[in-house]
């Protein structure tokens, strides 16, 4: 049995809380159970440096953890003078995952913002950070549409959403939570489209390796939890 | 008039949340209006190096700020690799504002840090942060005192709360909002402790000098108003 | 009694030499007793980014301490990677106060960095860095009004200075040095013009919070120093 | 047709040169075509501050790139004062695929480092390092059983080895130099042990999001270069 | 007797290996003995901004050491956050050597950075550097003589080449290795060019100062040295 | 003719001020005409690390220069965040060239510090820190003998002084100022002992390679020149 007394397949109560910000185009609040991360979408007028006079635009996302978001207080990045090898390989992630249902072209010479920062912490921040994403990214898009700034339907191209899936005590379960994930044998990230195509996978073997018949039934798992988010999407941004 | 449309001594309205963190010792989203800043206290079984030994324990406090908290986005601090010099200056401020209330010695070789993230700012950041800063160490304290490490009375003194009063169109206003604080002539933030004595006081002439009567018109403001957010603060711990 | 063996009104002897850089276009080493401070202000036909095209100059200035101005040799902030904190609030408090009593619009797209290097330490470097600071901005005022840059009576508005005065044993003392400066309840920095206007204020409680009384005692005491303070630049920049 | 004129499922030519460090307890030159990495283990005697006492050892990697390894010259991470993203996820990855064969108990509290140092790029560098890292780690392990420190079998546990394979312009290809890899629409690398346990997968949609379909494409190619590969591995550890 | 066996002016095997890179302009890799330097030339067509619209072009290098290339493994830099003053020390010194020898007007609005890497060292890193730096910038020259970019005999001036010449044991001897040069006495760079002009000299008393005859010694040791070097230059472009 | 007006072998005024410093166990204030560098000398009670229980001491130095030392004002390297290759160069010779005359046995496992801080530069402000630093130096030696914590004649083996000499029109000359050292063709630094040896020498050849014969002037110029400064050393510790 999951610690968390789910069954293999249950995810985490899910929920996505809009106008969360007095100052950002788009903005959520998403909460995969415990796990609690705020995804505002500033939007800027111009793009980065390598981008100038391409023709487009740029979507890219920032992550942070309050120092305090997990349950042993961590060092604040701001004061040790960097971001660890983990932020940016999550914040990478993020922005790949969303651009990866954008046109950049139809987006024009602009770039998009989306800071993700973690308030609280158990477990799949960086799946829920993209799920909730999209929703603040979606949100900048109306809210540039209604200034007649870009045609929404040209420049967003999909949903996106993501889940952890992993082997736990020998079975396959969906959305770890830190419990879960901290004694898991394997553990993966699906991001995919609302379509269902693909657009990121990394699976990782903490203990032993994995055979591809496992990997193929977190796979499985993942596509039918992703769907479910999608959906939970479409209601959030229809209210 | 205030732009606000709030009368000279009027405060916007104040609320503290508390028990919003899953991990903390101590915690408080304290809002001031449209200010949001969420204060997590972390206890931790050691003391700095330099105070090593000493018989007596340390209060310090962290400042941050998300990137959109802002009307424009600002840079990451933990990308541009340092915390600047706005950041500092706050901090210490909150630091020596709550360890005035402290008895380090009764607190024991112990140290508390205080978060204090800003999650929506639209002036008086500093103030929230204080004010709400003392819920998330009351809460710390008495968190040890039910695991019988301290006795609550002999290490927390008193209140400490705060306020930021200006003059605004010759006129001494209280509690000023982004829009007030960034046309005030002059601006001076008080942190006093429950039985009025003065903590801190730090005024700034933004544009002429002001005079000794002016001082002590913010001062008698100020006094009210403290006043008042200790009332609040302890409404907010009976609960 | 005061550790100096001063009377509790009674500062420190206070020199300033002016004509002491062969590069700079205003200088002045001034000292407060044993705390000597070298201020060197330099001249750029350049403004701040921020400040392009805006029509108005900037006086800016910057702090620093020689590794051994102190009792025990402090590390080099160049080669510690960073300024600290109390550094950087040092800078901005002498930029500010600085920037009282010019008039930016008159200076031209130009901008003043006043450096301030503690040559040697014996407690208040920051408000004597304030009042020798004023001295070397003077001379680089007249220097460019030789040059028919500008006209110094329409860009300098009046005289800062800077002193402070703290609770000593029960006693309102004023310009404290280090060993007074250590062991005093309540330290407050005060900033005032030639004509008696506040411009900055800055106090705070070591030990037990202070009262409203006790702070008017400080505020008088200081106001009468600065007076002096006043009437000694008038005496340096009239030889 | 892919640029390299190479069939799909063909791999570039795969050298490894071993003894070619005066100093390094194991090292291998690895070359996947035109790409070389420089692979150096270094031994040393104590192990992370956070494993201290644990009675475990562990093992970790570095990556970096000659500036000029590329076609463009990239600014030395050294000069820029940080290591990028892209380097800490790849060192990140190569550390945890040669954990992932080794038994930390068994090596005892010592630290091995591979040091993997790109000479020159072409595409691939991170499957090429986990490749040849392996041997430069096998023959540190060998190093340390000559001198009767450990038991080469206890601490090895299988071989490990790395591809990438894509889709390029519609067909699975594996081995993707760096001109396929930059019109590849998917590119995903694989780390597999010797009988076939997978260890890492990280797929990623560079244009439009792929299916489970074509991933499954993806793994079959991988398995059959990865068992390709440890042959080759076999042979030179023979050698 | 020198620890290598060798006889007081006897230098080590030197060989120049070119065409080593796909990607560089230029490219050597310099062997003294196990001295092995990497170096590699890129050609940007812009230069510093303190160089814009001067007419000239610029020359510089950079010079970095692999982790293991050291008995001891050493931090990455990288990692490190900077270089260290050796480093910089080094690199600056075999930049200046090798604009000594070129003519910067004649070479146009350009840059050349010769990245000198070091993939194991053994004593006399920077002279190896310089030496085959050299070879790396005359290849890189030639390269732009071919695209018609300029005349090769218009923008290099002549040869250079350096060696580090030592008092070992009472003697003077040529190109220490890293043992010799542990414990020599004195220890000396020189720089020259193909007609024997002094370039650069750098010579340190590590024990006991050294005498003016013996300095001449070292001198006249190394002109001989550079001799040789040269010669070996002009052969390996010859072919 | 030099642009000073002196005569080839014509140093500036030198001058030693002791005792500028209410601190520092050592301190002098050297002027090398209008070069100015304050020297503190601060002694602790540890060494280094890499030092430590090896039954000796360590003298080592820093370096720095006020932002306005200079013609036009540099960026102070606090701000900046690293200090840069010049410095970290000059330092390092600062600290050998000192060393070279103390027996580090014989200090007993102490640090002392020679912090070297120009506050005003005119060239020559490395062999002025120097020559000023052994005065600061040998005034902490006497401060611990006094203290009976060390023997004098034990510690301190010998003066050392510093001179640059350079080819200027032709001409050797000695004690180059800023305006000689920026068009000079070769500029050179000698460190030597009070009975003649060479500790250091850096010769740099600006634009043209220099012949031996010429460099031989530079070494007898800087003989004599060295010379005339022991002797002002002596006379300034016999006051």
């Amino acid at each position: 049995m999951r610690p968390s007394g789910r069954k293999p397949e249950e995810m985490r109560a899910v929920s996505f809380e809009r106008d969360v910000s007095k100052h950002a185009e788009g903005a959520c609040l998403v909460k995969f159970g415990d796990t609690h991360v705020l995804c505002l979408a500033s939007l800027e007028e111009r793009v980065p440096p390598w981008l100038r006079n391409a023709g487009r635009g740029w979507v890219t996302a920032e992550y942070g953890m309050l120092p305090r978001a997990t349950g042993d207080r961590m060092r604040r990045e701001a004061s040790s003078g960097k971001q660890g090898g983990r932020t940016l390989e999550i914040q990478r992630l993020i922005g790949r995952s969303l651009r990866a249902v954008v046109n950049l072209e139809a987006l024009g010479e602009r770039q998009i913002t989306v800071d993700c920062d973690v308030l609280q912490a158990d477990g799949g921040t960086r799946t829920a950070a993209i799920t909730g994403g999209w929703i603040a990214l979606h949100d900048c898009l109306r809210w540039m549409e209604k200034r007649s700034m870009i045609s929404y339907d040209k420049v967003m191209k999909d949903h996106v959403a993501a889940i952890s899936c992993g082997i736990f005590a020998g079975q396959t379960v969906a959305d770890l939570d830190y419990l879960e994930d901290s004694s898991a044998d394997t553990d993966a990230n699906f991001v995919m489209t609302g379509r269902g195509g693909i657009v990121e996978i990394q699976g990782t073997a903490e203990g032993e390796p994995f055979s591809e018949e496992q990997f193929n039934g977190l796979l499985a798992s993942a596509k039918s939890a992703i769907g479910t988010l999608v959906e939970k999407q479409k209601q959030a941004i229809a209210e």
